[in-house]
């Protein structure tokens, strides 16, 4: 690996945070892209109000960057602590405050961002996939069933959702998934990032919500596509939400191909245990140009959660292109 | 002055700030006592909100013992900051709510209070007054007017009004002005502050809100009474507020007295310009034990704000007893 590894993570969420948690043993220069179409719980209260990008997802990123040391896990802390009352501040979470109120003072974004990251002493940077916030439209599908009361023979026609909330709880198969305005700004400094990356990140973390998106901003996926770096994706250990609800791995490298066909991959992370048919990841892999590095990623105490060291090891060996790549047996077919 | 002078300043709101900014050119160990009866504004809407100790004060003190540095200045800038929108932040000081926020999560305000003061690289500690909310009453005398609705002959009985805002936008005359509860606990490190003090400084600021209230705490009261330091008294160079309107300032020392008779104080700290009867006040000190340093210690380009360097030149003078002190003739009386 480089001496100093520029690596850029995209993605949303806990599973950004994953990601973000295990570079952190790896690299020294991280950006963090992060999703901005969340308009639930705080964050979707503070949209409201300021019409501000959502910053809660900014802020887990950044916390999952913060400096190990008491200052930084303190911090950490107070800024992801949520308001307890009833009242009017009632589950906001303290960073979610403190960035909004640096973007009213500061008038920029990334500014704001950077000044909390010094706060925390984080090993990296973390930028919103756009400069504007966005919201993620979607068809819904619903297929008839037994006990539906749809008993005509015409299936149901798709209809459209909006919303990263409704379409994160959204039950049944969701395609034509995108964003309002489809073209927004992308800040600069997330190209700039992006350009100068060895190694890029993607996943894990609700697939159609906090990966998907980043492919469905124009010049954002343009980025990742002319980008130098070495490109991966991270798979999920368990299905996140009902929105993929009997997807398998492989159709989850589907999705993301149904909407961005040009988009490349060298390496997919997957842990053995959530693949129930590993020869189908690997062909979906293969289409993308990949190849599935299989590892224990998974924590010892919780099958659904990422363990940083070991998803940092699954990194650097894919990174390095060590033992255990698997590419499709062709033969076979 | 010793080498390392331990200054504790009594008060609240802008004058307690100013205080606090010329002790910073005179001492690197401030302890600020702030009162805790505000009712109004963001502080009392968390208040409402949480039932926790009213933050504005100390939010304000803290700015002012902030670092002078880049990071000091920005984050004191951004504490400082109120949200502007129309929604349910809106007013609310960004220091309010992190401090706030620290309350609830570590349960302790004094730790809450020096996280803070971390932060901003804070050159002392700020401590609340009593370590639970207080309200501040008064009773209200109206005098019948010419003009008014009032034409009997009896004068209009006293009525006790109640909360910091009401007693500070009061039109008349107070007095009795008491804290509900009557005895509230006091923070071990306020005392042990005051004990170990080489200097105490009362006021200037709002002088029934901010000044008077420490001297109805008992416990405060005892300690700053059986302290070794010098007392000083810092008078506001403007009537405040509505509720000192017609007071003099000798009348300001005699509301001390009238509410803490055995209140002694070493030195009063005027300004010329703020003094129509010089000899009222060299009597008003006298009859506290104190002497009257007559200084200009407001500032060139606004007559209602005092000067840090020059009110720290005026506390130096006070402190070492240097030219200038005036003690009553009392061969005229």
């Amino acid at each position: 690996m480089p001496r100093t590894l520029r690596a850029v993570a995209l993605g949303g969420g806990h599973g950004l945070s994953a990601t973000l948690r295990a570079l952190r043993f790896l690299s020294e220069d991280i950006t963090a892209v992060v999703t901005v179409a969340d308009d639930g719980g705080s964050s979707g209260r503070l949209r409201d109000e300021f019409g501000c990008l959502p910053p809660g997802d900014l802020r887990m990123a950044l916390a999952a960057l913060c400096e190990g040391n008491e200052w930084g896990r303190t911090w950490r802390d107070v800024l992801q602590h949520r308001f307890a009352s009833d009242g009017p501040l009632g589950g906001h979470a303290v960073g979610n405050l403190l960035i909004a109120a640096l973007w009213e003072k500061l008038g920029d974004e990334v500014a704001g961002l950077d000044l909390v990251g010094r706060l925390l002493g984080a090993g990296g940077r973390v930028l919103p996939m756009s400069a504007i916030p966005l919201v993620i439209e979607a068809d819904l599908h619903i297929e008839p069933t037994a006990d539906s009361s749809h008993r005509g023979a015409e299936p149901v026609a798709p209809r459209t959702i909006r919303g990263q909330v409704t379409v994160a709880e959204a039950r049944g198969r969701l395609d034509n998934v995108h964003l309002v305005p489809d073209n927004p700004p992308v800040r600069p400094e997330v190209l700039q990032a992006l350009e100068a990356a060895d190694l890029i990140i993607l996943g894990p973390g609700s697939w159609y919500t906090s990966v998907l998106p980043h492919l469905l901003v124009p010049d954002l996926a343009a980025a990742i596509r002319s980008a130098k770096a070495r490109r991966m994706i991270v798979m999920n250990l368990a299905p996140q939400d009902q929105e993929t609800a009997g997807l398998t791995p492989a159709d989850h490298l589907r999705v993301l191909q149904d909407h961005d066909a040009a988009l490349r991959c060298d390496t997919v992370i997957a842990d053995p245990l959530a693949v129930a048919d590993p020869d189908d990841l690997v062909h979906s892999a293969y289409a993308m140009g990949g190849r599935v590095v299989f590892r224990q990623v998974r924590s010892a105490e919780r099958a659904d959660v990422h363990d940083p060291l070991r998803l940092a090891a699954a990194i650097r060996d894919a990174y390095e292109g060590s033992l255990g790549d698997v590419a499709p047996n062709l033969d076979e077919e």
